[in-house]
């Protein structure tokens, strides 16, 4: 097991009706700016069960953040919070919303253009923040239990996480009913996303870190035991209450201490979503089954556990065990209604090779061993068409 | 899934080598306590290595904390803590240790006798404390990870535990290394502890929690797998580290939330600490067996699926899947070096009734269920002789 430090103190509050105790959780004095996307909050009722819980405070609203949040949008409501002193952040959404809420939280007390902060990607340039909190409507990034987010910049077509300990919310609302009214296809994006961000952990080499592994793979074997039953039952409490909360655990930290990680899967996906505007589930999606088929050989040991424990497949030579496992992933990819090939979204090499270049423009080599390259990548993109 | 609430602010510090960072996480201007036990420390270098990393700090030290911490010991610190204005405790050692500490913290500021905040086992009874850290040496209790103890009264032979949120260490030190020198006894009693601290939370009732039961059964494993190796290899690091984070992991809260919770293995073993001073990992080896056997039928549908899961036991009826898993959890614990019998220990049925008078005279029915009285605890204990 490798040294680490682990810290994670965002109180969660979760069930159905966990929206009641919203008031206790934010200071009685607090001037809220509370932040939603597109508007469904104002369809399904949950807007109104907020704004009931926010009687007394003194309120200014922010709608209209979109999926994979702009860098652009979100300078509108720092602009908003810096005249109007904003001193909490209520998020209320998906992953997207979250992420958005950090930027502004960090950006509104950052000196000099907030995007430098984004691109430098070092948690010490964000030295103060507003204080934040979340209620979840959708189970995915994990965004409500880390520090985290991702920006994306319109003018540049660019994504990017940033991070600080400042970011982490101060409480997050999990409540599963608040997924049921969800579009089928956010809910398998969800899905793949929380399990790419555990096999980002997992997949690696092996660390003899023991209950990681058991962890990851309990999260995956809970993924695939439910996912189905999430598409075809969307109110079905236990089975939306479990999904949410595996997408919770897949990335609030737990299972990275003392082992490598990844997130190789996820910078090839950024610039796919960046210069497509494919949903970040779907990069995932196309991108992992051939990343990992590329990096076999280094992740052999991991990847012959996971067919074993998460798989239950135990004949044949250990080349038949990978590529059945991996098969086995994309077919669940695919049964949850994702294409997970980038001919079935009308993407071809020319498109592809853009992403090449951007990956050899910047010299980056991704993945636990800094093993791949520009050439790698390449080969990972056109075998997914 | 239940409801639940769920917040776990410490910072672990996790490796060989953390100790150096121990200063940075101390107020610079704290009068500091250290509290420590029978003075191993002074023998394996690790109150040097502590010392070295406190310079510039104005420290007292508190040792000769026992075992099962007692009442009448800790108040002399609680005197000193006063008399001295301490304002940080850094508890150095194993669960007692830490468990002491806590105590400290909360006696220190509260008004009124502080047993009293032990017996009525309310949080709300400690309003304030002093904060405090650990340097972790022994695997067992989760103590370094929770904001619990439990406190022994040797005047009236009692043995209660107590909590409140302002006891959750704000950092601690987990250095695997530091548990080399352990007696073997020790080991094997913290493996017992941690394994006993899963089952209170998973050998319940389902209620489709479905992540909490594979990261309890994922603990249970891996403690079955590592067990025999951590007492025959005691200076195998990557043994020893996953010892160290399976015991952490065990009581931090995270595998309790949205689930029923049992600990009346626990209730009934420190009834027999109190009484013969028996080792705490000892009274729940000999208690857990029968308690399973006794209670086989409410706990039907999880015995069966820790038989599946954790032992791999496919074959035979219902029953006997049940019985064979408990047997294999008792050999378990004997293959440890822990006897599991109380015949062992030279205690016979005279010695057992004050034990079940204390149960009788409390009317307390423990369990998850409520279901077990003073009459089913003299079952389990008579038929544990």
């Amino acid at each position: 097991m490798e040294n680490f430090d682990f810290v994670n103190p965002v109180r969660i509050l979760f069930g159905k009706g966990k929206i009641a105790e919203l008031g206790n959780e934010i200071p009685k004095d607090a001037t809220v700016m509370m932040t939603y996307g597109g508007g469904s909050i104002k369809c399904n009722g949950i807007y109104d069960q907020v704004m009931a819980n926010l009687k007394g405070f003194n309120v200014l609203e922010f709608g209209g953040i979109e999926p994979n949040p702009k860098y652009e949008t979100l300078m509108k409501a720092v602009e908003l919070c810096r005249r109007h002193r904003v001193n909490f952040l209520l998020a209320v959404g998906g992953g997207s919303v979250l992420d958005g809420a950090k930027f502004i939280a960090a950006a509104t007390h950052y000196e000099g253009d907030p995007w430098q902060m984004v691109v430098c990607g070092r948690a010490e340039a964000i030295e103060k923040a507003i204080p934040l909190g979340a209620v979840l409507t959708l189970a995915a990034t994990g965004s409500e239990m880390n520090s985290g987010g991702v920006i994306s910049r319109l003018s540049t077509q660019e994504k990017y996480a940033f991070g600080s300990p400042l970011l982490f919310p101060r409480f997050s609302i999990l409540d599963p009913t608040y997924t049921y009214s969800l579009p089928a296809k956010q809910v398998a994006n969800g899905i793949v996303d929380a399990f790419v961000h555990v096999t980002e952990q997992y997949l690696t080499y092996p660390t003899q870190s023991l209950v990681q592994d058991r962890w990851a793979e309990g999260i995956l074997q809970t993924l695939i035991e439910i996912g189905p039953q999430a598409m075809s039952e969307p109110e079905n409490y236990d089975v939306r209450a479990n999904l949410m909360w595996s997408c919770t655990m897949a990335l609030n930290g737990i299972i990275a201490v003392g082992v490598p990680t990844d997130w190789a899967t996820h910078l090839i996906g950024h610039e796919l979503t960046a210069l497509f505007g494919l949903a970040h589930g779907v990069t995932l999606a196309i991108v992992l089954p051939r990343l990992l088929m590329e990096t076999r050989s280094e992740k052999k040991l991991k990847l012959l556990q996971y067919a074993t424990r998460v798989w239950g497949i135990s004949g044949g030579s250990e080349d038949n065990r990978i590529g059945q496992a991996i098969e086995l992933t994309e077919n669940f990819f695919r049964e949850l209604g994702i294409k997970t090939r980038f001919s079935e979204h009308g993407i071809g090499e020319e498109q592809l090779l853009p992403i090449v270049q951007r990956f050899a423009s910047r010299r980056w080599k991704i993945g636990e061993n800094r093993s791949l390259d520009a050439e790698k990548i390449r080969k990972i993109l056109i075998q997914s068409i």
